[in-house]
């Protein structure tokens, strides 16, 4: 059994759980090394606390489980199989007394929680992700390994970005070249829906890329990641396309302090609450307070957005292995907006920032 | 009160249910024409046998839901409110006695069921999910127009895929051709992973594209579509890279035949399991029926994946305004793949099809 079904058997042992039944592509790759999306297909893994857990996929998807190391039982169901009913029979064999169940109970629908109460009708159900939130923040050496590596291609795709810019184009142009050259280098899968945005669209924080052109004089923003084995990388950059307004630059040089600031405080210890008011009192002492209008970052993993929180009211220490992203901004809706994102991850005395593509002001000519 | 909200009232009346609680985006999109992605955050649409509906959404989206053209009540919550207690008070002065609620079994979750059940306590909870489809299945004039637009865009990303094969190319990069052009042209989503195989890997119906180079003598795959308005396009084509043989020759046409036969018997009347038997006999009677491993097609709209379900067991009749695919395939493990999609919809007396990408053999030289 691996370390981290390991860590989940003692939580159940711990807690006098009988079993975990965990249904969400995430979890199930983070317990069993198998991704897969089955979309509207059952996916299911349960874990005991003694017995042999139990993988359940459609069965053209179990020679893929094997090859992702899966060496446990497996029930492999086809269209016309009653995946609950190979289920009962699988925990029959085990002989247990299921009294307490924990779900994922933020993914599981309630079509299949009604199938599942019907296995065990007099058992109670928790909820399961509080505990896979905190186990998969701690990030092992393997996966700091390819959070490198998503995010070297993150930076990638702000350079092709940048270098894309001139006169007229407009931000899906520039967006598609980044995608069609990253793919290119086998990039499969975007983390999220890469924003390049300019003008007083960068004001937005959550915009949507169009038909604006850019224009000199004005901000060109950059959101993105990619997918690299599993793991999510997230980059943020903003540059000056022409020469901008001393307004501008002061908001840009703002928010690079704010950024600087929360990367160098950034260390095993520190509650993460304080660092988002290290960033967030730089940011209100230059006068630009209210257009902060978000937390400080969030964790990064196997989904762009995982624990920790980086917001003001998170009391959590910094540990090492904890992989989360550093992203203030300032919008102001009649200038525009910057914001300067990089990835960490938390190493025994300090932090490892991820993300390399430079920081200080770029004026694209 | 639009249409498609009194046909559900309709329905909630007949079958005596007190309201229904809509939470996924497709089908809150149906009903309010407000189209948003809430990510973690609560989306719900309440609809009511005789009060007014309610639609639930985050305070930032509620001006969104204003210009999509909801004009009954809106809860916006923000990150600190309680919806539930939101939901409860506007609940309240309705003064509805509700005794049967229908949800989205299939999407509602786990942890927000047990809040439904808290507001109603007494009440019995019923799937909305059939009816949902049964009323998503039909299309109306408005609809027919954007799957008309969509499919359009669709046979354009066929033809730049075509145009962009030459030797050594991989398959990532006439993909990424595909999808970099489009986007350029306004596109903003593709309706799933853009699908390009060559060689041997046009033999899995559900292949990854890859580094794999375009050779001579091999069939190049297309499986593709964007989304337009919320609509879903999806299309098929193979071509042959340079000269193929003659069983490749023979694997071509037979899928043409079947699928020409499917299309030429689309018409308002025929049982959908006959369509699909249309197309399954001709690819039987060639050889070839044990390499067509998959339904014929599928129901397309706000889903790329919606009803009716094309395949040989399905009783149901079609229907002015179902829109759908044909798309029959043969895969041969050591000679290739071949598949031919396109997308139609139901008239009064036949069929339209509205992906027009030529269909004979086209070999590219």
């Amino acid at each position: 059994m691996n370390q981290r079904l390991s860590q989940l058997t003692n939580w159940l042992k711990e807690n006098e759980i009988s079993c975990g039944f965990i249904t969400s592509t995430p979890n199930v790759f983070y317990l069993t090394n198998f991704y897969t999306e089955p979309h509207e297909r059952l996916l299911g893994l349960f874990v005991f606390q003694n017995e042999e857990p139990i993988l359940i996929c459609p069965s053209m998807e179990v020679a893929q489980a094997r090859a992702a190391g899966w060496q446990n039982e497996i029930i492999g169901f086809s269209d016309t199989d009653n995946p609950w009913e190979l289920i009962q029979k699988a925990i029959a064999k085990r002989n247990i007394n299921v009294t307490k169940v924990a779900l994922e109970k933020e993914h599981l629908t309630v079509e299949r929680y009604e199938q599942i109460t019907k296995l065990f009708p007099t058992a109670s159900f928790i909820s399961a992700e509080e505990k896979l939130h905190l186990l998969r923040m701690v990030k092992d050496e393997k996966e700091a390994a390819i959070l490198r590596e998503a995010a070297k291609l993150a930076d990638l795709g702000v350079e092709i970005g940048v270098n894309a810019i001139s006169e007229g184009k407009t931000e899906l142009d520039v967006l598609a070249t980044i995608e069609f050259e990253l793919k290119r280098k086998g990039v499969r899968q975007m983390s999220f829906d890469t924003m390049v945005l300019t003008g007083l669209k960068t004001a937005a924080p959550h915009g949507t890329p169009g038909l604006a052109k850019m224009t000199k004089g004005d901000f060109v923003l950059f959101d993105l990641g990619v997918v690299l084995d599993g793991y999510c990388s997230d980059i943020t950059r903003t540059v000056a396309f022409g020469d901008i307004s001393d307004k501008q630059k002061e908001i840009y040089n703002t928010v690079l302090k704010a950024q600087l600031a929360a990367v160098e405080a950034s260390k095993p210890g520190v509650i993460i609450g304080d660092l988002d008011k290290t960033a967030r009192t730089i940011i209100a002492s230059a006068g630009y307070g209210e257009y902060f209008t978000h937390r400080l970052g969030h964790g990064l993993g196997i989904d762009v957005h995982e624990f920790p929180s980086l917001n003001e009211t998170n009391q959590m220490l910094l540990q090492p292995g904890m992989a989360y992203t550093i992203e203030p901004g300032i919008y102001v809706p009649e200038i525009g907006g910057v914001r300067i994102e990089d990835d960490l991850i938390i190493t025994a005395d300090g932090a490892e920032v991820l993300t390399k593509y430079p920081k200080e002001l770029q004026i694209i000519k």
